[in-house]
């Protein structure tokens, strides 16, 4: 399926004050809405991903799989503050007629569900069979699901959480400490910063993958290697981001990461995560060091239909990317019943 | 005890070519030296650490902890690369009169030995009751073991490991883009690279504090805070680095870290520890991501006469640094034994 782009014919105001006066919205969706507009599946997505599930999340949009378009209608909306075609730092500020880039403003992962709640009511889509998120995606769902708890047959979070953890925040914080260490931050192109952010993408990495990840793939076979393979693996990944992304988004997708609580004005996490109606399925990843098994466990207790999961992956929180045999016996089940 | 200098009276060569024609150690002891010279204990530093054991690792040199100065003659020589006194790239290049910055040759842990090799020589040591390192100096404990293996009594190694794993030289790489993505890194003055060198230390801390590390310590309290403690943490230890510390000693000791392989010349990892004769003990701590507890628990298997001991610490890889009850208990009576 192709990109398509919704424009929004009113500004959205933010939650930490001003508006975004020109809203895009770039999205997918995959199969096609039933008559009685009730087999939809929304997926949020992650911090560098875009609005293509079935590029980003192989093996899950087919058929048998958990995302069968033959059966669901399934919507992933690109995030704001992105780079693929929703209202970002490159996008024209309507007040300047020139790229935002470091003035886009500041935005929370609750005006990232505000843009998608316009998406959805600009399709016709009023109830949503299943709503899916992992990681960040997963900020995004559980905090549109406590927003909206009736809205929502089920909900399906993997590798996530209720409310941003220190640990998380100081990950975000030393990746944008590598971009800002970089000069060239602050210059309007879209490539500033580019030798900052690929540094950050490889701290992002480092958390993604986790000790087994890296233990499991990048071993050297011979004694002092030129470049060890744990050094050019890190490297090409900076780089390739360098050549999708930009600095300016990446920071703002991180500030907004940090700002995420489900409970802020709800009295609280377990005020929040108790509203929620629809039977759950959380995900946890065993090997995971941003989202820890424990931690999920503990989500899934908070929240009232919610069962755990586990999936054994050697490859940390990316684990959620590559073990779709698991995913999709978990969940193909899950959103069928 | 106040710091020392040793001058070496001929160059040290180096193990990738090269040597160094001036060679100074700086060095701590504490306690006697008896007649029998046969109260030796070494200890070798970490990463950013320098000579004053008593200074970095509180309450293990004083009466009744491990490093009793009252019976054991302790030792500590900060590492060739360093900051703190021993030669390294601030110290001044004989061959043009200036300080060596990026010009330092490429050193490795089995070229810092020697240096302490060559100290210990003209200290008059010859055998040592005990060797200790943690960390990188582990490294530095496991090497000198494996190299001299009937010099030593007791063989102490903390949250360590016997070759660079493919994780930890990722870690090493992300540190490395960081400082190298400051543009000042390669100018000829001391304070290059700063805000690199913070954001290194930045990511170097997440992986020696980990999730419960930041989670216990870096909660917020209130809602949305203008800058989470995580960040202001994150940012203080990055300058705190920076008045103590720089940006090329930091990036010589990284390169020495990855080239450790205790196996290498030595027909494998397995073999060179096989060696070990001493009786040993391996320690290594709950919450480590960077040196995990079932790596340690290998590693105490591969040494002949080595115990496995674990320390219960919410703290990660730093946890060595702060649990000397724990640690003392342990130690105190094998080093006594």
């Amino acid at each position: 399926m192709s990109i398509k782009y919704y424009h929004s014919p009113s500004p959205l105001p933010l939650e930490l004050g001003g508006e975004l006066s020109e809203l895009t919205v770039a999205y997918h969706t995959y199969g096609t809405l039933n008559k009685a507009a009730d087999n939809v599946v929304w997926v949020c997505h992650a911090l560098t991903a875009d609005s293509d599930v079935a590029g980003w999340w192989p093996h899950t949009v087919e058929e048998g799989a958990f995302l069968d378009p033959s059966k669901w209608f399934v919507v992933c909306a690109n995030i704001i503050g992105s780079h693929y075609g929703t209202t970002g730092p490159l996008s024209i500020n309507p007040a300047t007629g020139l790229p935002y880039y470091d003035q886009f403003p500041r935005i929370t992962i609750r005006d990232i569900v505000a843009a998608h709640r316009r998406l959805a009511g600009a399709l016709g889509i009023g109830r949503i069979h299943a709503l899916v998120g992992s990681s960040v995606g997963g900020f995004q769902a559980v905090e549109w699901a406590a927003e909206e708890p009736e809205r929502f047959g089920r909900l399906i979070l993997i590798a996530t959480d209720a409310k941003a953890s220190p640990w998380a925040i100081a990950i975000d914080e030393t990746q944008r400490m590598a971009i800002k260490s970089d000069a060239t931050w602050g210059e309007h192109r879209p490539d500033a910063a580019a030798a900052g952010l690929a540094a950050a993408r490889a701290i992002g990495l480092l958390t993604y993958r986790g000790p087994s990840g890296y233990n499991l793939t990048q071993q050297d076979t011979h004694e002092l290697p030129d470049l060890p393979r744990p050094c050019s693996y890190q490297r090409h990944q900076g780089e390739k981001l360098c050549r999708r992304f930009n600095a300016y988004s990446y920071v703002s997708i991180l500030d907004a990461f940090d700002t995420h609580d489900v409970g802020r004005g709800r009295g609280g996490v377990e005020t929040a995560l108790g509203r929620i109606a629809c039977p759950a399925i959380v995900i946890g990843l065993t090997t995971d060091i941003i989202f820890l098994p424990e931690e999920m466990r503990r989500l899934a207790s908070l929240i009232p239909g919610a069962t755990y999961c586990e999936i054994s992956s050697p490859l940390g929180h990316d684990g959620f990317l590559v073990e779709h045999s698991q995913l999709n016996s978990i969940l193909t089940p899950f959103i069928n019943s």
